[in-house]
């Protein structure tokens, strides 16, 4: 079982593949990009010691000259400070231009290690090999990389491709339940903007709220279809200049939630999942979206075991006022991707803050 | 008297505009670049005191919102260090994706305003305005940005065009003497692999050692054939891949001889004409050449009050230890940029250990 995808781009075309065991065949798709002998994978312990050797063997039997360097594990570890211990390893290393970087690891892993990548010597290769569902689905596609700001996420960072994503399915067994159903949230976000295929294929399982139940088949479909989306946006849009806007879909209340509860209570992906449900119901009241279709989403949000409801203790006005804040606001109209049916969405200025405190209040009192 | 020349990428072209008084002239360029309303300039204490009020003016007077953020002057600050304090400035001053941060400076300050502005919010605007000889001809142009490591120049960075370069030759009067003339030899490079017009305007000067005896026109003529070379060769070549290597002419022992002195006694724009003596040398030896131009290039660059001898402390095997471990070597072979006659120049990695050291020798007996 291997899919095949590639990210078209002007210049600097990827493929994306994904199969079971797909690391212990690297070697044949580093002989085949015409990069160096020189390779830094860069990781964190825990995945290192997971699935470390198994990458550096492959690597190694192709011969190439390989050494990895591990970074600590967490979002509050993506800071510059890591950066320049990648910098250090370069140098010590003795990389050049032709040289790759290898992502071993989820989002934070992947976004470091591009952009340390996208900076040394002005640019050296890098390969994705995302291990968690959230970075094998959205992180390691599209070129985004970066860190945080002591005051602000990802606000330091680059636009510099991949030259390889590898994905395989099987390392998904160690990922914690809940960071699995985190990027469950990144995929129903695919069903419902871009791809009904995908919907349907969700909504006829019988459970999704943990890896274990869902086939090798599915999970393959999963992976491929939503890359397959997100490629296909990034493909069409590479620097952010208008359609990627609509992978934002529930990412704007989103954030806001995720920023008021203190990056704790809440996760990304159920932030989003919150997100999704809320911009349905928008949707649904300013005649965008049918409410049936609304319903749809939220069962399969909730088969999934992610929330729909917004977390009681936080203020309308509060969730207003964070909204206004964002850094994607242009001249103070906050910006709502909304669905039109399922497969599809528009981008809209048009949400105003009555409609929004109308429909956060509704989904309020169910909880 | 105003020079508009463009630099033509496949993606993001812009203008360089050369003429006096230009820093007041910014507002209209500001107006027709469709940039957001924002404006952070940068610069060091020294020259924000001479030209900062005059920019700043003319920003306001064009109804855009300015501030400003001051490093301090010198290539031992161009850090990582420095980075942060932009990036600390751009979240304090609420800077958007529209928004513009302009470089007012040598070098330094340029490339490190150009890597703040490539890496915040995954890039932002950047204006050069450079007011040294050598940022207005060489480092303004062609987006290369960056800073240094403890252990290395320029291993950090990133290749991020400017929407705009403003060269006012005026600036240029307060500039040191001898950063005047390492400029200058910059500009002889110019001339011997790019433009023969050039060189023969330079050659038809009675004096070049300072800015005082060129008359404006000359001045301007210098800056607009200089700028149209790097503008000619980066729009060929954006990414460095063949080409570029060109401008590398008298580099290659240049950057040595930098490193062996310790980047103190014998000053880059010194170290370059050095190196083209040198190369000139070699490529005569070799049938490259002939020796009527290469000693007319000697004469040029002794005119310019810049120096044509290795330094006689220097060793000879220190100095071929040095070119073997140059990052841009490849497999062990160090490449050389040779004349082939005035205003043409090659590439060739055919220069052996052999020739380097006899060439030097002849230039070391001399002083
Ligand atoms: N570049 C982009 O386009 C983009 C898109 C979305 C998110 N992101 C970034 O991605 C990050 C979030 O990614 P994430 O959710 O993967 O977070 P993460 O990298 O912190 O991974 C989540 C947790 O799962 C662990 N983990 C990962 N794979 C595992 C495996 N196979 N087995 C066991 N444990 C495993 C990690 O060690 C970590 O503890 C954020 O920093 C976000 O900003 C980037
Ligand atoms: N990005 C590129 O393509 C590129 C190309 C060449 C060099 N560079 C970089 O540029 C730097 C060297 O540039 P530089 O020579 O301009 O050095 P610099 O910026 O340090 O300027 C030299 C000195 O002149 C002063 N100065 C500048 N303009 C002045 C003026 N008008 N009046 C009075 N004083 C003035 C500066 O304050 C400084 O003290 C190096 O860091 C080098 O790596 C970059
Ligand atoms: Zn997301
Ligand atoms: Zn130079």
């Amino acid at each position: 079982m291997l899919s095949n995808l590639s990210v078209n781009l002007e210049q600097n075309s990827y493929q994306i593949a994904i199969a079971p065991n797909v690391l212990s065949e690297i070697g044949n798709y580093l002989k085949s990009l015409n990069v160096g002998n020189k390779i830094l994978v860069v990781s964190n312990a825990m995945i290192f010691d997971e699935y470390g050797e198994t990458l550096i063997n492959a690597i190694q039997a192709a011969n190439f000259s390989v050494s990895h360097h591990i970074l600590p594990a967490g979002e509050r570890h993506k800071t510059l400070l890591s950066i320049q211990k990648l910098y250090d390893q370069a140098l010590e290393n003795h990389l050049e231009r032709s040289s790759t970087f290898i992502a071993l690891g989820g989002g934070v892993i992947g976004d470091m290690t591009g952009f340390a990548a996208a900076t040394w010597l002005r640019g050296v290769n890098v390969i994705q090999i995302p291990t968690s569902l959230l970075a094998m689905v959205d992180a390691s596609i599209g070129g985004k990389t970066g860190v945080n700001h002591p005051q602000g996420k990802n606000l330091i960072g680059a636009f510099h491709q991949p030259k390889l994503v590898l994905i395989d399915p099987q390392v998904l067994k160690t990922l914690p339940h809940r960071e699995f159903r985190a990027g469950m949230a990144e995929v129903i976000k695919y069903g419902v903007i871009w791809d009904a295929d995908l919907f349907q294929q969700l909504e006829a399982a019988e459970r999704l709220d943990e890896l274990e139940y869902l086939s090798v088949e599915l999970l393959q479909n999963i992976l491929t279809h939503s890359c397959q989306a997100k490629a296909d946006v990034v493909s069409k849009d590479e620097k952010e200049g208008g359609l990627r806007a609509i992978l934002n879909y529930g990412h704007t209340v989103g954030h806001a939630i995720e920023s008021l509860t203190g990056y704790s209570l809440v996760n990304h992906g159920e932030a989003v999942a919150i997100g999704m449900s809320v911009a349905g119901k928008i949707a649904v009241k300013m005649g965008y979206w049918s409410e049936v279709e609304s319903q749809r989403q939220d069962q399969l949000i909730i088969k999934t075991g992610l929330p729909t409801t917004v977390p009681p203790m936080l203020e309308i006005d509060d969730i207003l006022e964070t909204l206004k804040s964002d850094k994607k606001v242009k001249a103070g109209k906050v910006r709502f991707v909304l669905p039109q049916q399922i497969g599809s969405a528009t981008v809209t200025d048009q949400v105003t803050p009555d409609i929004i405190s109308a429909v956060i209040k509704t989904c309020q009192e169910k909880s």
